[in-house]
């Protein structure tokens, strides 16, 4: 399939912002409205890394989105556009590239904003994709990784460690023998596509004092979190929010909640806000239907202490989650 | 090299925009300045299709953040900074990803702008790099491919084919005994290190009614500005502009005119004017030191028409390059 025609035919429909000029250009034109401020990130997907080499590429391309989409979420950003590098081993059918591009158009149709460029290769490897995100936010809105202070509380919406259960049962399906079909099916969609939280991000704004999104497991972002704000964090277990099939898991031994707070791909928001934002972050939850839990505070320092139920500190065998392990 | 000390120790020396967060959020913000427009281009290299796999990591990463620059330059925009995700081999030393780095760092330098964020991946597949690329112009100014008009001149700036011939040098050295070695050099670094005409653009605004730059092919990349405009094109091969070591390959017949103006990697600006513009483009090429050749003009319709020193049409038989052979 030449690059002509699949964005001729199938990438020029995505393109519905003027500033993308049909993609017929050799660049996009944005001009940003007055007083709003830009949001840019680029996340990148391998096969075998990030995904599956068997796993259906609309599932592909709705994770490449998502997880971008939820780095504008967690800086309370609205998606503006798009632009999307593709890398197709040689051999890849054109029934693949438009699966791709139907579920791109599907989550774009959803998720809003739209596809502004981009590049087609065909190389010698495997199927890998990086996309570059832009969104706005009011001027000087955007939150940070780096406003928590001390006294702060620590905020996770959503429940954690469910990407992690639902590729560690990819893997070793034989180990969650005792779930039943629909727990296992609702642990591979957490795992295959993350709801990044845009509109909880956009309500945050002005409430939160940080924010960002767990990628890479909740206490090694959380980690992340305070080394930006120069701060310290007190994490308490038992407050750790786990679902229904996560608990099943814990249950059963198949998994620790060590290991539920170290597994990574949860793209939920992991944010702090000072205490007396509590009533307003209950009227956000409800607005936005997405649960919150405060699971811990920020101290003046000293690192990440993870505290047990008994108010015993817990160490980590492994903090968090990298993609490739080196 | 984990990802957190390449970006800590070698990366953040690059990110000299206060938006850039020092590379520690999952964002970069920016504030666009008022009155201007934004310019987004993206562009991926692949190892074994845009460079060779021993190329030196260095020239790679010159390569890449010039041919995104030549896309600025084309639009007439100002470098403000880059997004870039690299896929590293797993088997990838230190010292080559720390050449790589060197190399983006002596070019950040020249051309400007700075690195704003971007990803990182371990995969088991070849060298591979997506650059997203924001330049900015004054509002309403950005260059596009579809301003061409009946009547007006097209013009090329510097020489046409040196990078075909670089390339066809690299692969086929025997074949090119004749040139003497600085010629041979010549021709390579057109291939390995083109030169983004960011200056010559920008100084185009308001002067050039329609602008690209040149990846695939001086014949394509015109028949796609026309079609952009919705018009035709006379070009006449004579007044194609040839280097001194392409003339010399056209002597000894290891090369056609042909093939020169259906090569890719020239990374030129082709771009069309009014014919009272003559006067401001010749103080244009003085002051920017780019020389300028008007090689046919617009016409109403009917396509491209390529014509030889007698007013004969030629017809080619590969109008242009597209890497990786689709």
């Amino acid at each position: 399939m030449d690059e002509t025609s699949l964005i001729r035919d199938y990438l020029r429909p995505l393109a519905t912002h003027p500033g993308a000029l049909s993609l017929k250009d050799d660049a996009a034109l944005l001009s940003p409205a007055q007083g709003k401020d830009w949001v840019l990130t680029q996340d990148s997907l391998s096969a075998g890394v990030h995904f599956f080499p068997d796993d259906p590429l609309d599932s592909v391309a709705k994770k490449l989105l998502r997880v971008n989409l939820s780095d504008l979420a967690a800086k309370g950003a609205t998606p503006v556009g798009y632009l999307l590098s593709c890398f197709w081993p040689h051999a890849t059918h054109k029934k693949d590239i438009l699966k791709f591009i139907q579920g791109l158009k599907a989550d774009i149709h959803i998720f809003g904003g739209a596809l502004l460029g981009g590049d087609t290769v065909y190389h010698d490897g495997p199927l890998a994709f990086t996309l570059t995100a832009i969104g706005e936010v009011p001027g000087g809105t955007m939150l940070t990784r780096s406003g928590a202070r001390a006294g702060d509380a620590i905020y996770v919406s959503g429940t954690i460690g469910d990407a992690y259960l639902g590729l560690s049962l990819r893997r070793h399906p034989e180990t969650y023998r005792f779930l039943k079909k629909a727990a296992r099916d609702r642990l591979l969609q957490c795992y295959h596509l993350p709801q990044p939280q845009l509109l909880l991000g956009a309500a945050l704004r002005g409430v939160a004092s940080a924010s960002m999104d767990i990628s890479d497991g909740l206490a090694l972002d959380l980690s992340r979190l305070i080394e930006a704000s120069g701060a310290g964090a007190m994490l308490y277990l038992e407050k750790v929010p786990f679902s229904a099939e996560a608990l099943t898991c814990l249950e059963h031994k198949s998994v620790s909640a060590h290991d539920l707070i170290s597994g990574g791909d949860d793209y939920r928001l992991l944010f702090t806000a000072p205490n007396d934002k509590n009533e307003e972050l209950l009227a956000i939850s409800c607005n936005t239907n997405v649960s919150l839990a405060r699971i811990g505070e920020i101290t003046t320092g000293g690192g990440l202490h993870i505290l047990d139920k008994n108010g015993k500190e817990v160490r980590l065998k492994k903090q968090g989650f990298v993609h490739g392990g080196k």
